[in-house]
């Protein structure tokens, strides 16, 4: 079972967006042991699109295709479909409904054509209905290969894997089960990794992949299992994590694909009943927007001030100005301070502060670009850290808002 | 001058991380007037990679391949272009030198094989120094196509470009002359716009091309020239730029890609030397993140309460409780009671204040889910806009900071 994605869009080959959807179709698929051979980014152009379905027919079983169903006339995919396979638009009055119910009912305006050309389809195809938005999406078949063209807007597209094209993949494919596992590990570097754990890499037996997936401050190691056997992948999966927990019980945080530090920390604080709060600088409230993206993060996130102009940490938040005095506004003496004053005004457990200069120039402050103090506030106590994340500013305070929350995870298990 | 962007990675195809490097590497290669035909990504497979290498050869100019360079063991790419160039691995010196000085000199461990196997080049290739990691850059040539091989650590790979490789091909190729403007609009949806615009769109002369790139809540109007004179094109740009103002001036919030809103927003606040501030309950701080993303934003943004917990909004907000007790926390009164305590207490010109319910459960709140009040407190007052932005969470949220930044910018505006 091989698939290939295609997106479609100039804006993407000029750069102009970065490509999300196919990612997380080929989550999708793979979830169900469809594996993605290729994904291919492709031009507007009719030729273009008509050669490459040509391609890749009887090439893989499925070609999932997204981009160029928007309503603006740059968008051609659906008209190249319909050549394709020898076919002509036809109204399909299920989706014309809905377009004018969506317009004329929810947006509370006159429809026009531009919006009833949605409900154009191929004559042959089988239309999977768009809920949540005005582009249909399609089926086709071509001797061995199933054609599927969905709009390129995230949510529409996600709406339609999810409640169109996965269910029919199912019932239309047998499969191999694939089992993934992966195992979230921090501080320390991709190279250092694969030493400590060599041996153990060496040894895994066939049916099992490693691959490394590093990114700031963290790497992923994810283990494929492939096979007729689910119960076996599994026990074979479960086998070597035990070995590897033996070796590197240090620095792993978490398994699983959502389990990022953000998540692995909340499931912490809740199970414990503590609660967090956060007092930024350089990390602008991103650290609170990371912790507060997990759903049910009310249960323990208090709240945040971000004190970015120097006088707010004295008037806001509450830090004494003879600290920001003596020893300047990046420093571990007033990170300390911040976390504490954030530890008691939010009535929190626990709390994490950063000050720094995430750049690109130097400002106020004469610390060095790319210098960033964190502090954590325990119920035990205070301290801090100071780490220099370089530039571009983007990567400091990304950098700075994954340490903070790696520090205070480590933190709070030490001390279980 | 054509070329095509070559991604390697499992990790790429089962969906586990999203590719940027390639958008980063058309964009640098679109500014110099080169054209990506195609992007792929391809598995860790070593005949997966050779059997595109050779599709590729005097197909396209250019060749970039990221990925596949890192020091674990299924990184394979620099073998597998050994291997095509009929090449065999030699030691680089420089190389060894920088990698032996980064692990032992700043990490601070000894260096292991796997470090120094970052130093074995193709004995024929053109090594693209990487001061900033430890793999090397690649640039060989066959027949009439260049074949580039990167790091797929995105920040070593945009240093290789930016420093390395688009220097290069400068200097090698000649390249026609391409223009691109980009038109921010915000406020009218891809359709409607669409409509707007369409006898100015039907009128663009045939070196002009426009491309229409919606988000939430904004939709970008790509203008694209191509020409041998590189002035008739920024001319010929001008014009129809000219003319679109006469037809959506009331959508058009800015030009270029930078520009996004809250670029356009801090520029505005420099200008006029204003200040903000805002106070956060559903965005999680995820607007003062957004506004702090901006370089040089310290000189406007003042800071943030994010207050997630009830209490707050009263305890360090300064919302008076009668006001949540007679409203409800979801509210239009305590969205505005936010809003004019940041406003005093940042003693911030203006505040953006938001207070709402992201889901996925609705929580202690009585508001449906997806509901969202926003205010915003001027020199003149305060007021508020209700908003239901469905689900999931994160699309709730990133719609939240986007209409919170272009209603302030709006109310900014209306008063100049």
């Amino acid at each position: 079972m091989k698939a290939t994605i295609v997106t479609v869009g100039d804006e993407i080959l000029i750069g102009q967006i970065v490509d999300t959807n196919s990612s997380f179709i080929a989550k999708s698929l793979d979830k169900i042991g469809i594996g993605v051979y290729e994904m291919l980014s492709i031009t507007d152009d009719k030729q273009h699109i008509l050669s490459t379905l040509s391609s890749l027919q009887n090439t893989v079983d499925v070609v999932i295709v997204t981009g160029g169903l928007g309503p603006t006339k740059d968008d051609i995919t659906k008209k190249t479909f319909c050549d394709y396979f020898d076919d002509t638009l036809v109204v399909d009055e299920k989706v014309l409904a809905h377009v004018t119910q969506l317009i004329e009912g929810f947006f509370k305006r006159p429809i026009t054509q531009i919006n009833k050309d949605q409900a154009l389809v191929p004559s042959r195809c089988e239309v999977l209905f768009n809920q949540v938005g005005t582009a249909p999406g399609m089926w086709m078949e071509k001797e061995n290969t199933v054609f599927i063209s969905l709009p390129g807007v995230p949510f529409e597209m996600k709406h339609l894997i999810e409640n169109a094209v996965i269910p029919k993949l199912i019932t239309k494919f047998e499969r191999p089960y694939i089992v993934h596992k992966t195992i979230l590990t921090y501080g320390v570097g991709e190279s250092l990794l694969a030493e400590r754990i060599e041996h153990w890499e060496d040894n895994l037996p066939e049916f099992i992949k490693l691959a490394y997936l590093p990114s700031p401050g963290r790497v992923r190691l994810r283990l494929s299992a492939r096979g007729a056997d689910e119960n076996s992948l599994h026990e074979g999966i479960r086998e070597q994590i035990e070995k590897l927990q033996l070796i590197i019980s240090d620095c792993i945080v978490g398994f699983d694909d959502g389990e990022t530090i953000e998540v692995v920390l909340g499931k912490l604080l809740s199970e414990k009943k503590m609660t967090i709060a956060t007092a930024e600088s350089c990390t602008g409230g991103k650290i609170a927007s990371v912790i507060t993206s997990v759903p049910g993060s009310s249960s323990y996130f208090k709240g945040s001030v971000v004190s970015y102009a120097t006088e707010v940490k004295e008037t806001v938040l509450g830090v004494p100005s003879a600290v920001i005095e003596k020893h300047s506004v990046v420093s571990a003496p007033v990170a300390e301070a911040m976390a504490l004053q954030a530890q008691k005004i939010f009535n929190a457990d626990y709390a994490i502060a950063t000050t720094g200069n995430a750049g690109p120039d130097k400002g106020e402050s004469e610390a060095e670009i790319g210098t960033v103090f964190i502090a954590v506030a325990t119920p035990k106590g205070v301290f801090s850290e100071e780490f220099n994340f370089g530039q571009p500013r983007e990567k400091v305070i990304d950098r700075a808002v994954i340490k903070g929350l790696e520090i205070i995870y480590k933190e709070i298990t030490k001390n279980l």
